[in-house]
Order: structure tokens, then C-alpha cells, then sequence
């Protein structure tokens, strides 16, 4: 389920799943077209219970984990967390799966290694 | 300058500039407060006008760039751009100076690395 609008670019449209998507910001100006795509999936992580969220979702040791044990986590309510998760997917940083009562949430490690990229910076040769 | 309250932990804070501050997300959850400190970076990156701004910055040519010439890139007004410049700024990812007439800008590499590898996920072994 997505909210993007129809006919704009999103985050797997730029780029394969695992590859990088596009040149680091340190290496050129990114496109207005592509800041539009990439600003949403890092407003969605730039709140701290949404990125405590997608820290359980990635680091999950079975590669996904069930709401019912995100909720616990946090001292919110049930509706409150489903919203940040609901914002998480929407940005393409997680998928989910209803699977009987709960819904389980997996990362999209492409999505991450995209935005790492992005944002990666050369070591400096020397300090 | 930042509005960052006292007593908080700020992104410098948390690691040395040119060292990454925090395990990958994949790796383990953030802790709270962690979250809170970098949030706001995520924050300040999550809108396509700064991001592109920040992009400028970070692959100015020289190390850094006016705002004389970042200004004229956008169909926005000077105070529009100098507001999104001053979120940058406060959210730890850029540094600036006043010379004569204009203010320079700079990118902080050490904050867009800890941001960086806090995201970057193992590459997969096999595909």
C-alpha cells in the first residue's frame, strides 16, 4: 500500500532494490525530482519513536517482527504506533504482512542502503 | 549557533566527528535517547528544498559555498532559503560563517557519515 501519488517517481523506481539509487550528496546536487522522492523516507525517520521502530524492524532476528512485540516497547498506544508503522510503510522503508490477528513488519534493506548511500562521505586521507 | 537544549545530548555529542557514533540500525535497536539526538537531523533532511540545499553544500567545490549562490538555484524568496539554511544548521549538518555581506556554508562530513552508517545495511551475499 502506498500513498504516492500516482505518476511521481518513488524510491524503487530510482534505483534496483540493492543498488544504489544515486550519487552521494557530497558528490553533486542532487535533482529536484529526486529530493522529492528521497525527503519523505527521511522525514519519516525523523521522528525518535519512528526511528526506535524502524531500529526493532531492521534489526529483527528473524527478519521481521510482529507488532505485538513493537507495542510493548513503547509507553504509547496501540492506534499511535500503528500510525508511526503505517508512516514508516508509506515512506518505502518497510513492508507488511496481516498474517491472522497481527501484522508483521520486515525491512527494506535496499531502501536503507540507498539512503546510506546518499548521505555517505569519502574518509578523509588524513586528519 | 543551535537551539538545541541543555543537558541534551547533541549529534556531536555522541561520537567524534569523523567517527560513525552508533551501530547500524540492522545491528540493534537505538536507544531513546539516541533516537532523540539524531531524529532531528533525519528531521531537517526530510523536506526536498533542504535536501537539495544540503546537497549543494556538501559538494561545493571548494568546501563550501555562499548563499549567494545557493539563493538563485530556487524559485523561493532569500528568507525562505535563509530559514531552511538555519534548520540545516541547527540540526547539526552544516556550519556557517558571516563574511562582509554573505554567509557561507559548509557541510559537517563527520555528521553525514555517523547519519550514513547508522543506515548501511550488510550487502547481501547472494542475490
Amino acid at each position: 500500500m502506498s500513498n504516492q501519488p500516482s505518476g511521481l517517481l518513488t524510491l524503487t523506481d530510482i534505483g534496483a532494490a540493492d543498488a544504489p539509487c544515486c550519487p552521494p550528496i557530497a558528490a553533486q546536487r542532487i535533482p529536484a525530482e529526486t529530493a522529492a522522492v528521497l525527503a519523505p523516507a527521511f522525514k519519516a525517520l525523523g521522528d525518535p519513536i519512528r526511528l526506535q521502530l524502524m531500529s526493532m524492524i531492521a534489526s529483527a532476528p528473524d527478519g521481521e517482527i510482529c507488532v505485538c512485540d513493537l507495542t510493548p516497547a513503547f509507553d504509547l498506544s496501540g492506534p499511535t504506533i500503528s500510525h508511526h508503522l503505517k508512516t514508516l510503510r508509506e515512506a518505502g522503508l518497510v513492508d507488511s504482512d496481516r498474517r491472522g490477528t497481527w501484522v508483521y513488519y520486515r525491512p527494506r534493506p535496499g531502501v536503507l542502503r540507498q539512503l546510506a548511500g546518499l548521505l555517505s562521505v569519502e574518509a578523509p586521507s588524513s586528519v
